[in-house]
């Protein structure tokens, strides 16, 4: 056979990417499917990820003036009656309550009791704007009501056919942002503030580097005036939307009857803002980092950054190994980094050491100590980093270590983040005529790429910024034909969008060139 | 009319003590009443108030080796069917999922898409031991795998008929912890530990003084083969149950197939706990220490320490005294107490002074300072504590306000729970024979107070400590007669309890005397 480097997921990312993505999120332990069709289990690796990604993001939506408050976890049906465009986006797969008791029916089972059906059926919220804006109508009287800034951490339901772990699950927990404003500017200020908060939480904290931008008709949340997004490049070159913010204008606040005395008292609907993250964003940073060996994490949202793995199955004294590995914990957990404490973990399980090497390879943790007797009598520690080759390993003194630790994680979260805009930029491509822009898109095989294909398609295609005249016919035709839709109008923000020119498929004028690509 | 004092909440406790409950609830914004029949909104302030009891209890939670993961939302109606008893206890009120589709119907209104009924029914969950069960019989192999220490926070549903804010509600928000263990000593181990955990929170956070104790058949968990509970007294001298932790044996583990092979290759089912606390501690909190002037929050959990008013309708330079007032606030914000920076909020909302006073002191604010020029002069604060009268305000000079501040709010954090604690001690009595008990819990009117009667029943009664020889049907006729339950068999560290007695119904031999009260 010839020789080959091993890697520690099967397949790699070349192989059959979305194969790659779901192994390397079991190998992690950070979810996995559960026995409910389309639920997954958030498991306590994965689920310590997400409480890290809250704690970043609450500070921020606190140190903008927001509250956390909880709504109810079913909207009553007649609610999403009343505003006819999210009724159309939203209320069609949803899980629908009709009943609300079980008896004991034919041969023991239980059966929903014919006897307790709800006159109105309740349907699992697949995002709240109706119910909290029913709340909104009772608060709001006068312009001194306003605004209002309200966050909700929950978990919502879309029942969808085709789920993937974090990517696409019937159910999953985001934050839902919702505030009413007296004036259309301030709404739109939260709206654009919102979207700032979601990039820099993006590039900052998980190292995900990503586009901002406003979303064609197509693309618009079922109800908004506009819907601004970030865009973040996977390693396949797809697109993922990774959060959005959502001005509604007064759409919901007529819907939702949301009105108040201005202050010449006159009556006027409120202006509304909604914007979220779910656990969407741990597939973003699984798919942005992780590399044929495994999960790698952005040191400011690891679980834990340090592993200590005790070598003593040769030790004279075993113990006096744990007590110097304990030490290092000890003095490493005085330091903060990214505003907590450093976190190490002792594992030492009994377990081969290759395969408990390997485990933290899978998990993605910063950094990995093998400690035995010599590293002991050595007063040092056998390091190795979890964004260099799992056979690079060094010997570092202990003090230099503890000394270094910080600045180790802060070079890694900086360089995870340059290695994606690197690869960002590879794969960036500014195109000006049709042809190019169809075979940017057409997979190397020959096939269409567009999902339907049997097997996986080869990674190929990237993002392609493209004049176009903005006709909802043509953006439906590309989708249907390359499977390629325009991910977002960038901000000005986005030098690589240019000024005005021409449509690349009509010659028509366009205002600016726009972000194509695949999605998820 | 006679002079009489005013107070913030109508009506007192004395006068209608559930519907002073509901007032006080409702004049802190802590939550209201939803359009979904049974569900609450929580509102910013009682949520905030949540977030600090969950950020206490988490950390407890993880200082016991527990990590947090999460289960999904919905169960399949088969798992409910696996453990009878449980299935006895739980499966009845509950929200039933039969369809994942809307479609349009007649008359352009929404109905449930008859083509998209579920083949097998799903119930949200009223507690989530089938589902975890089910993964953990994935998850353990054996002995090695053990124990598993999982925490769940989540919300909710079991249909209730009659809701109260908090107290009772179709869905709340509650952790449940969900452990698995290689041995029955192990899983009593976990029971106890995390029913010590929920005293300590009681008592040390809450400032709520709670009895540990064992339940009676008639009040243990459906499936349990003991229940554990944490029951304190509320103002109107009911119990509540604040916090339950069980027992499961190895019944869950049977019903759900959690095996293991032991360390001699034996094949044995695992023993199981679970443990649970819910929004309905912030009930508890609300009753134990509110008056009737409102709400009052023990400081370590209160979501603002401090308030402070400036007054500057009279100032020469109203921005001197905001800014003065800004700087009190940034020297306290640099001083912890209970383990986070001292939280203040400044009020320089357009209001009347006295209705902005009153509105922190229906909101339970620690400590409140009214700063206006003279103050400013003086460099002074004028201060008032919710501990004390609404009219008791002192002035203090800057500099001591901030030097003592902590020792204010750590003092009134003792005082809350020494006054909580000497309120039980006067109400609760050792009782020696039945008609001493049956007076005892007699109203004053001399209804039968079980919640029945019209309009509300004066306060009486309170704990009493009762021998009785554990029959079922005795304690069940208690119940129905005088709506009174045995609310816990008393640990051994409740000295009231004392030990071997005769029943005081049947002159029948009795171990320990329990704890009898009504309750909610």
């Amino acid at each position: 056979m010839a020789k080959q480097a091993k890697t520690a997921i099967t397949p790699t990312r070349d192989e059959n990417y979305p194969e790659w993505y779901q192994q390397v999120a079991r190998e992690a332990e950070l979810a996995e499917a559960s026995p409910v069709r389309g639920c997954m289990v958030i498991k306590p690796w994965g689920y310590a990820l997400w409480e890290n990604m809250q704690r970043a993001l609450d500070r921020m939506f606190k140190d903008t003036g927001h509250r956390n408050a909880y709504f109810p976890l079913f909207i009553p049906k007649s609610f999403l009656e009343k505003e006819a465009e999210h009724v159309e986006g939203f209320a069609k797969e949803c899980a629908v309550v009709t009943h609300h008791r079980l008896v004991a029916g034919p041969g023991g089972r239980l059966i929903p009791d014919p006897t307790a059906e709800l006159e109105e059926p309740l349907i699992v919220r697949p995002t709240s704007e109706t119910i909290i804006g029913a709340m909104y109508s009772k608060w709001v009287q006068s312009y001194r009501d306003l605004p209002i800034l309200i966050n909700q951490w929950a978990n919502v339901v879309r029942w969808e056919l085709r789920t993937r772990l974090f990517l696409r699950t019937a159910e999953f927990l985001w934050q839902e942002g919702h505030t009413a404003h007296a004036t259309e500017a301030q709404a739109r200020e939260e709206t654009t503030k919102m979207l700032g908060v979601y990039k820099e939480f993006a590039e900052n904290w998980m190292a995900m580097p990503v586009y901002t931008g406003r979303k064609t008709e197509a693309e618009r949340f079922p109800g908004a005036v506009e819907t601004y997004c970030i865009e973040a490049m996977m390693q396949d070159r797809k697109a993922l939307q990774a959060g959005t913010s959502h001005f509604l204008g007064q759409n919901f606040a007529r819907a939702s009857d949301i009105k108040f005395l201005d202050e010449n008292g006159k009556l006027e609907h409120a202006w509304t803002t909604s914007w979220g993250v779910s656990t969407r964003l741990i597939g973003g940073l699984i798919m942005t980092h992780s590399d044929d060996d495994g999960l790698v994490l952005p040191p400011k949202l690891a679980p834990a950054h340090v592993v200590i793995m005790p070598i003593t199955f040769k030790a004279d004294d075993p113990q006096a190994v744990v007590n110097y590995c304990r030490s290092i914990k000890d003095e490493l957990g005085k330091q903060m980094f990214a505003g907590r404490p450093i976190e190490v973990e002792i594992d030492d399980r009994d377990l081969r050491g290759g395969d408990k090497v390997w485990s933290w390879v899978k998990k993605g943790v910063p950094i990995r100590l093998e400690v035995g007797p010599r590293d002991m009598a050595d007063d040092a520690v056998f390091m190795a980093r979890r964004d260099q080759s799992p056979r690079d390993k060094q010997a570092v003194p202990r003090q230099r270590f503890i000394e270094t630790c910080v600045d180790i994680l802060g070079q890694m979260q900086n360089n995870l983040l340059e290695r994606a805009r690197a690869f960002r930029a590879q794969h960036t491509r500014v195109i000006e005529s049709k042809d190019e822009f169809e075979a940017f898109f057409t997979p190397p095989s020959g096939g269409k790429g567009n999902g339907n294909d049997e097997g996986p398609t080869p990674i190929h295609g990237g993002f392609a910024l493209a004049h176009y005249n903005g006709d909802p016919a043509l953006e439906d035709r590309l989708a249907r034909d390359l499977g390629v839709t325009v991910r977002c109008i960038p901000d000005d923000g986005a030098e690589e969008a240019g000024g005005p020119g021409r449509c690349i498929f009509t010659g028509e004028p366009s205002a600016k060139r726009m972000i194509w690509a695949k999605s998820y």
